[in-house]
């Protein structure tokens, strides 16, 4: 089953295999499943590996002290099949109950009271191991990126793996000025020609440019398609899905771990316009549900690992703009479904201690976690609120704009032939992005170093030609550079300004166009970073009129991190999160109105224009069960209007709490898909009693009719505490009283759907029971409840497509 | 009723008057309320005032465009007595509705559709009303304190209103480096006796300081005695009640406000320990409150208007600390019980116009928004992570210790005769704490100013002992002073700083102890800042030894600030928020790791030595009926075992659906008081319709008795939606469908009492009716809950007073 989900690569927004379609995603649920496996489904393509030395430790301790007595009797029991939403009610009082046990247990011994010692610091150390290897993965991430991007230049003769910086850095003979040009460094027509030049060098390393783009961005592709499917993409609207409580297995597992991170570093040194965030959250993902393993408490219960993986998200967001605080509210505004308090100040720690991992790596060389780190100085006006606020429309439209437009073109995708041909997609998109970047300066430097130029301000030892105006305009470049213009003497001049502004106006639009069609493709993408090359240009326009009546004047910096925060709110529609981030990356609380102007505005603008977020839009696209908690249920149904059975539809299959047979329930397993039945007293009088899960169900008959002595097709089934009087010649019968959950939820059919929905997310529901006046009349589940959604705003209610 | 309850003054933990006594606070609900008041609760004591002019506007306008169409039929229904608890769910519909209402109203005509637009964004309105009023009442009290407090030494012949520093800056006699001494400011000795030397001057400026203290002392106890006995205490575990659905009428009203804002002043300027930023929190929730009465959208709905209390709780830590995210995590860590993620942007929005009005404001003169800011460079080692680690242990014990002492204090003043003396008890305290605090420089100083002069770095111009150590110590300084140091030569020397030492430790010790009396007694007090006064002189100690190896030493502010960190978090068990708010105040990422590993160590040793915060401990000591979010509730008990009537009791009180009279209900009405009823089919059959709540029961049968012809005792009382056959000759039947909840939460009596408690607290239920096989079999309210939990932490279920 597990194989044929990753073949059929449903994941990356598109079936691109003719022979997959949506209904067999569909109908993913009735492939057989072997029950006996006692592996946690979230990672099984993990534990299917060679076991590690120290798991094997670790895993001898545990189940030496104490794991045996918390085992369930039959194996299989309270775990859940792929595509499937978790209960979670059940998952939090299971590990409520474990906790209890391993509390009551310490009392008894001083082993147990060790072993319950440490469950309790459990969390603390898995959250220091996650942030470690978060961190260490990211510093890895970003160096091998920095030198693989060089490396389509050309190559450094002291040694292959030096990056053009280091290289020049390493050899002497360079001056303070020209740091960028070095006798070590050659480019790669250099090398093959053997002239450093002449005509046609130029050409030769465009060619060996588009070359080196190519062979990334296919083995990229190979990759991702030859051993993990579930790697391609940003990650996060799957993550958010599965932090609501979706399974879907392998997705955070060992392989795609692996191949995330080399392909990572393969996409972005592609040159393709894509950028590292978005997949740094899913490595950070993946290293905590790989941890999870090593402790009990995480393996074996689905919503204790998610607490883990929120924690992970924000850890990725950490390590990926360097701001630990930023990470955290992004994991709690964005991304978290279930957020307790406790996993708030564990996820800081986590953050933390995986930006000071980072840090230590140092693969910058500047000692900041981050290339576009920036310090800004100078105060801002009241006046300039008003380009703010317009670079916040701006940033709005773009939003707005970018969401349609990528998810027409993966409709595009998913609909015609396109989606057929993935590789040669990514080959001909790597292509063009290529062609057409090698020309421009702005777009053939990597996404994170021109944001970098963008944000600095010019400084004494500056060669961009962006600071081509500060010998020009005098005092235009504001206080700070002034001195340092006036120090250094004559600079660039005018032209090389306007040069730079339609450079980067072209280099704006060609962006845009290629981050709409690569975000979704199959490879792995994130979209922070494009959505950060703002609109630097318009500064040029407005801030020549400006600069004369007063002394201090505009920081280019800031409008360029101003309009990069209103297009990333636009998109993804952060708020806080996206302002705390800029703040961390800016350092000064000055600059937070300038942002959270733009951000408020941007957000009001793209939600005016359509609710969605990007990754709202991709979950939605994709049919996953998410129900979004931030949008409030707005229409005045009831409960009775959306339970199931619908009026004129056959009655509801319940069980009766006795005298069922076990080929009577066989085959009503057989003849239904229902997840779950209820248990009533008795079909004349549907008085509820308990609700039962399809496949403990399933796995207690399994059980019954293999492992207890004379069960046979017409063994009574008794789900009743004490046993009713029997003949004694009748079979014997099957208990199950133990797999009954005998405090089902119930609303009455009067509840409006409003209150429904809010039970569904605050409690985290899977189903819940309707009654009137103590009859049992029908069953809503999440899926019923998003098709519901789906119908009041008049979308198509087939689009959600997993239970 | 409303006097009444003031008048006991039952709410700075201790009942002062001898009349009062628990059992009156219990009853409360018995005492008549006058239903014809269409006032909404929380602020009765505000609408009673004038209505001001733009209020007139406003609500005109309102009135005009929306209002009377959403006006119940029956006033009152649907508002509720004071001291009882808010049901989420019900209030959280309301606003939908009326949400509904509007927006299909607004496709209507184009005056609806402004009134539609003007509503959603009210709520922007009055968090920018509310940031701005906040930001400059904060403003003029920390202005009134700084003046206040050096009037207790002197007065500056300039102009009584200037306060030591702005006097000597008037000035322009003094010298750079005695910036504290010009011929402007008199202390009061030298002004009665003429001379400015000689023996007795500092006796008498020791008298008048006594003097000085006892007034304002005297002054503020009086005020909040005659006008507004809420105004006393720090404000914050009552509003945490509030803020979790409990009702305390003119809590947060506008005499509360006035007096609040004035006596802090006072008490601040008395030099009793105290801080003022528990009350700023109060007083932003008061300026939240009553500016929810221009807003129909808020004035109305009281889960909504909680929601704006949650924003004003983070502007009232914003100005506190000039830290506004900081401020949002506090709210949503702390004090919030149902912050939904609209909630935090929109916080956020408050915080920042309220730190920036502030800081327009510029109360110190400084372009800051605390006293305290300060900027650290010098970077740590990571050996001082011992140092760190140990001042966590110590902010841990002394949090345990203050929490116990101040409550064993608090209780022994209710229960002895203690209680009946708190003018006495506050001039008492007074006197001995100017008296103790005179002669020490440390304790005679403002909190605020001694903090910091912990935190800072020994500078250029610094006159202050504690950098007395500078040209003593050579390198003791750490790299940043040594330069300063030496360029300003001879300086005090080794003797100063060991008197400054000792010093530094006596007015630890008294602030400990005296902060421990003070708070919880009939004055505006808070602790954060007293917390913060931590123990710098432990440094002395360690940092000679540690110097002599590196270059660059240690930052002797930081060791201030860790400390401060690890004892507020100790009494207060904050964590990110307490992390992110010192972040804001140093500015530098660099020291959020010794800040973190000082905050959860302390966590932990206080969490060891007792789980509540002192806020939860006041909680408790009052008896609030407050459902704590974090702390999970561990037992093994069912519902049945919770749920009302127990084994042998009566049976549970019910109504039929039809067959009562009005005579039969109104006898159940004041036979029982219980605070509503559920709704059945018949005795025979409990099987459950409904729930209907007392007061809008004896509202209806009221309003049906007065308006309704012929209505009589006899009268059928129908919660039927259609009628029965009746005679025609019968009396009219009652019809009460409309204030009948058809969607009452129900759990089974197998429900774990766990899950039980998560409904209550993430729904936010006010009770929940249980249930066996259809039949109706009892009911738990919020009360039951909490009593339970306090039987089973083995504490006396009778601590918990209100409903």
């Amino acid at each position: 089953a597990l194989t044929k989900v990753m073949d059929n690569g449903g994941f990356c927004d598109d079936n691109y295999q003719s022979g997959s379609s949506d209904d067999e995603l569909v109908d993913i649920s009735d492939v057989t499943v072997d029950f006996s496996e006692d592996v946690p489904p979230l990672d099984r393509d993990y534990s299917a590996g060679r076991t590690h030395a120290l798991q094997k430790i670790l895993t001898f301790y545990i189940r030496h002290t104490l794991m045996d007595l918390l085992d369930d009797t039959v194996p299989g029991i309270g775990t859940y099949e792929d595509f499937n939403t978790i209960d979670w009610v059940r998952e939090k009082s299971k590990d409520r109950d474990r906790h209890r046990e391993i509390t009551n247990k310490s009392k008894q011994s001083t082993v147990a009271l060790l072993f319950s010692i440490s469950d309790a610091f459990s969390g603390w150390l898995l959250m220091l191991f996650i942030g470690l290897m978060s961190g260490a993965l990211a510093g890895g991430i970003d160096i091998a990126a920095h030198w693989m991007t060089d490396l389509k230049e050309g190559v450094c003769l002291n040694g292959f793996w030096f990056n053009h910086e280091h290289c020049c850095w390493a050899s002497n003979e360079t001056t303070f000025q020209e740091r960028d040009k070095c006798p070590q460094w050659k480019s790669w027509a250099e090398l093959m020609v053997g002239v450093s030049e002449g005509p046609g060098l130029y050409v030769l390393n465009y060619f060996m440019y588009m070359c080196w783009a190519l062979l990334f961005a296919f083995l990229t592709v190979i990759l991702v398609r030859a051993f993990a499917p579930y790697a391609c993409g940003s990650g996060i609207p799957e993550i958010k899905t599965i932090l609501s409580g979706f399974i879907i297995r392998g997705y955070l597992g060992k392989w795609t771990l692996i191949i995330k991170t080399i392909t990572l570093v393969l996409a972005v040194s592609s040159g393709l316009s894509l950028g590292k965030e978005g997949p740094l959250v899913h490595v950070a993902c993946c290293c905590a549900n790989i941890l999870c393993h090593f402790f009990t408490k995480y393996r074996r219960n689905e919503a204790k690992r998610r607490e883990v993986l929120s924690a992970a998200s924000a850890v990725g967001v950490s390590v990926a703009f360097g701001a630990p605080i930023g990470g955290v509210l992004f994991s709690l505004e964005e991304v978290s479904y279930y957020f307790p308090l406790k996993t708030l100040w564990r996820s800081f720690f986590a953050a933390l201690v995986a930006a000071f991992t980072l840090r230590s790596i140092n693969p910058f060389g500047n000692s900041r976690l981050v290339l576009f780190y920036v310090e800004f100085h100078t105060p801002w006006h009241l006046l300039e609120l008003i380009p703010f606020v317009l670079l916040g429309i701006f940033g709005g439209l773009w939003g707005a704009f970018f969401i349609r437009a990528n998810i027409a073109w993966c409709r595009l995708r998913k609909n015609t032939c396109l989606g057929h041909y993935p590789v040669l997609e990514v080959v001909v998109v790597t292509l063009l992005t290529a062609f057409l970047a090698f020309p421009i300066e702005y777009t053939r430097m990597s996404s994170s170093e021109l944001i970098s130029e963008l944000f600095n301000d010019c400084g004494l030892l500056d060669s961009s030609k962006l600071c081509g105006y500060t010998s020009n305009s005098g005092s235009a470049s504001g206080s700070v550079n002034a001195t340092a213009a006036n120090g250094l003497g004559a600079r660039l001049a005018g032209p090389d300004l306007y040069t730079a502004m339609w450079q980067l106006a072209l280099a704006l639009l060609l962006k845009m166009i290629f981050t709409v069609v690569t975000f979704g493709m199959k490879v792995p993408s994130g979209l922070f970073i494009p959505s950060m090359l703002a609109i630097r240009h318009h500064e040029g326009d407005i801030f020549r009129g400006w600069c004369s009546p007063g002394a201090d004047c505009i920081t280019p910096g800031l409008y360029a991190m101003v309009g990069a925060a209103a297009c990333l709110g636009g998109v993804t529609r952060m708020t806080v999160s996206l302002v705390v981030i800029m703040f961390e990356l800016t350092g000064g609380l000055e600059y937070i109105v300038p942002l959270m102007a733009a951000a408020m505005t941007s957000k009001w603008v793209a939600d005016a224009l359509g609710r969605e977020s990007i990754y709202e839009a991709h979950i939605r696209l994709n049919g996953y069960p998410f129900l979004e908690a931030k949008e409030e249920f707005r229409h005045k149904t009831l409960a009775t209007d959306v339970m199931r059975p619908r009026r004129g539809d056959p009655l509801l299959s319940v069980l009766t709490e006795s005298g069922m047979t076990v080929e009577e329930v066989e085959r009503l397993i057989t003849d239904t898909t229902y997840s779950g039945f209820p248990v009533v007293i008795s079909q004349q009088s549907p008085r509820l009693v308990g609700f039962v899960l399809r496949r403990d169900l399933v796995i207690s008959l399994e059980n019954a009719r293999r492992n207890q002595e004379g069960v046979v097709s017409m063994s009574p089934i008794l789900f009743t505490e004490c046993d009713p009087p029997m003949s004694p010649s009748a079979p014997p019968a099957v208990k199950l009283h133990s797999i009954l959950d005998l405090s089902p939820f119930t609303v009455t059919v009067h509840t409006p759907m409003e209150i429904v929905v809010d039970i569904f997310r605050k409690l985290g529901l899977r189903q819940c029971l309707v009654i009137q006046n103590g009859r049992l009349l029908g069953i809503i589940t999440k899926k019923d409840i998003l098709k519901h959604m789906a119908q009041m705003a008049n979308r198509d209610p087939d689009s959600i497509l997993f239970n």
